[in-house]
């Protein structure tokens, strides 16, 4: 076997231009030679071209992703009685919502195993939310995560470098080579990680909008449904929601304000939009969990794990037991804040009819809440907690959002992207869905 | 300016899926950063496929030959008079109209500044078959290639590694990453060579069929196209024929043979086809170096130039200028045979309705005409006869072929190949024609 003869294949000829579709023993010649070192970089980034215009069958994905996964370690959870349910989100602005929802789902009676990631670019990281915590580890050993998954019913971390070490090479060399933007190697370097930590089922949170990776319906539902698919074909029952990402998400971009959110939700008065994701993700991982019988059951057993207080007992059990100092925490809330602050105003009368989460969420990166390098660290205690929001009215003037930054040098630049991504106008306008789709492998 | 900006340009995204036109800045980028090191083979890898996916206009095709073509040196022909034109041949089986056409369109007063290459796969290659002729240089240095240029109005040498460095870098890289079939890649690796020869003018014999590299006429003519027009952008004038290659070309396929059949043209009694062919190229050529006001007159330019035994003289004024042995090539002539030799003969009784040029060649290669590998030595005295071709009636048992072998053990392989490459028929087939099509670009 030759790699030539495989990128070939992929790519195609003027006769039959899509290509054809690789087996098994090809897509395991390409990833096995890679990770090996046998097959060079360039041969690979000419392969990762051709998939890219010419895609993948479900099949061919899911064969990419087994691949993947295959090169590193699983998390074992052997002899931790399941179901275990995860969730995956593409990344957002404000999208704090695997803090409240692994408590939450846990509390219903199902094992969430969640690995996180930190946050790059526009979009924030739950592991960095969660380190905002006095005290708190999100990174934790393996015999650590088992224990405290077992004890509590979910338990949090970042993924381990013994996880799919193929992705970290593959994603090295896309970031590179334009390649990154391809549906099934989205999928396969998503679906490998999460398959790894041992997930017997996922629900995917595939945002679409400005603030999100995929900015079109269309892009969005290609994800959700490669996801969904690749998932079924790798014999593990999957949902994938497209939501909104056109608005931050709640009132708060942060890390501090985030877990303050967080709290508010599992209290019974978080955010509409958060409260909502947050409940319908949860509903779906309890029906793939088979603790509720269907999606209504769901949404109730999550209201009952919130309303019982079962939810913050639980949220809070594994703040103590990753290592964060619960009275602090309980102390910190409505407090902990920047002392470089600054308001930010209207700066017209009328209707706000929209505010950009990209902008948002750049804004909030100029403040400290995110990174521009993965060796930068985060500041806890910035953000935007937005006190005004999309179909308000509003007078000029009148403060619309509070901003907290790392420095004074960050709240102006924070402000001059904020002004361009608020929008005004003279009526209210139209509420948007925050669910737009669904797509069921079950 | 970052290199996966300029591959993701080309590469196109979901809403603008054909890329856009790069710029000449761009393009500079790309080739000049590859030679000097500083762009890595992955980046220029996974710009070839998209390249190979998205294409370029004839402008961008342009700048990149340009491009490489910098990346060396040029042949100086200043001091000597033109006009200044030169053909280059896709390649093919029994392809051996450099050696008559150069000198009856120097003949003609037209100079020829010929750039060859060497026989590689199934096809041959005119400096093999000039070394063919004992004593002859087939290359030459650069100031030696001048005077006999000067002198006899032709010269025939081979490319120098200062010619286009750039391009043997991205054959190279091309070779290993299936971006090989690329129409505008291989239109810039053809053009950068022949325009750094210094040619005012270029005719463009594009084989299509069996024996070439284009097997269906679409590719062919987009080739064609490319070529006329790419050269059109650079400011030279250039024509391209589409032709015939599902056949071998005359009645031999060797190196020693083949400069025979050459003599043969230049006498006035070559096989019809290759004589038809070499006065159409030298036709246009007269046309394009100025020398003849239309097509029709250099056809009459041509034909005089032979019938006054002219191009002759001047052939063997080039073999002497060269080094070769002018009176040992005039006695070999028709006896300079290899002693391993077989008849290959008619396996049918009826009509010859096809002989196969792509299986011919390469029973070529079995012989010793040609090589597997670029190290590898050829046979001059291997080849193959043809006593009969397409549309001659056999009787089963007949001499079709004379084989000359490098050694016994190729004549048998060499003949199953053939045996496959002869079809027969029970009626005459229709005369396919020679010239397919032509582009102008005048």
């Amino acid at each position: 076997m030759r790699a030539v003869d495989i990128i070939m294949k992929k790519r195609g000829n003027p006769a039959s231009p899509s290509g054809e579709e690789l087996t098994r023993e090809e897509i395991e010649f390409i990833v096995n030679g890679y990770v090996r070192g046998d097959i060079p970089d360039y041969q690979i980034a000419s392969w990762l071209m051709a998939v890219y215009f010419n895609g993948m069958t479900f099949a061919e994905t899911g064969i990419l992703t087994d691949c993947m996964l295959n090169s590193g370690d699983r998390i074992d959870l052997s002899g931790i009685t399941g179901p275990f349910v995860d969730k995956h989100s593409t990344g957002g602005v404000g999208d704090k919502l695997s803090l409240p929802l692994a408590p939450i789902v846990a509390a219903c009676g199902v094992r969430v195993p969640m690995m996180s990631g930190r946050a790059l670019g526009h979009t924030g990281g739950t592991l960095d939310k969660l380190d905002s915590i006095t005290g708190y580890r999100s990174l934790i050993s393996v015999p650590e995560f088992r224990k405290f998954l077992e004890k509590t019913g979910f338990a949090m971390t970042g993924q381990t470098k013994e996880i799919v070490p193929a992705d970290r090479l593959l994603y090295a060399l896309r970031d590179v080579t334009g390649t990154v933007e391809s549906i099934p190697l989205i999928t396969a370097s998503i679906l490998s990680k999460k398959v790894a930590e041992g997930s017997d089922a996922l629900v995917f949170d595939v945002k679409c909008g400005s603030g999100a990776f995929m900015k079109t319906y269309d892009d969005a539902k290609k994800l959700a449904e490669s996801l969904a698919g690749t998932a079924r074909e790798m014999g593990k029952q999957a949902i994938a929601l497209i939501t909104n990402m056109n608005e931050p998400l709640g009132n708060t971009v942060g890390n501090f304000l985030e877990i303050e959110e967080s709290m508010d939700v599992l209290e019974g008065h978080g955010p509409e939009d958060v409260t909502e994701l947050t409940l319908a993700l949860g509903a779906w991982m309890t029906v793939l969990g088979g603790v509720a019988s269907g999606y209504a059951e769901g949404i109730d057993q999550c209201r009952d794990a919130v309303a019982s207080g079962k939810a913050l007992k639980l949220f809070l059990e594994n703040v103590e037991s990753q290592g964060g100092d619960v009275s602090k925490l309980l102390a910190d809330r409505g407090k902990r804040r920047s002392p470089h602050h600054a308001e930010f105003r209207a700066t017209e009368t009328g209707y706000i009819t929209g505010i950009d989460a990209f902008s948002t969420g750049l804004a909030g990166v100029h403040l400290g809440v995110g990174r521009n390098r993965t060796d930068e660290a985060v500041c806890p205690e910035a953000g935007i907690l937005l006190r005004h929001r999309r179909g308000d009215r509003v007078e000029k003037g009148t403060v619309i959002m509070d901003l907290y930054g790392r420095d004074e040098a960050g709240l102006g630049s924070a402000a001059a992207l904020l002004e361009k991504a608020v929008r005004y106008g003279n009526r209210a306008p139209e509420a948007e869905p925050l669910i737009l789709g669904e797509v069921t492998e079950l």
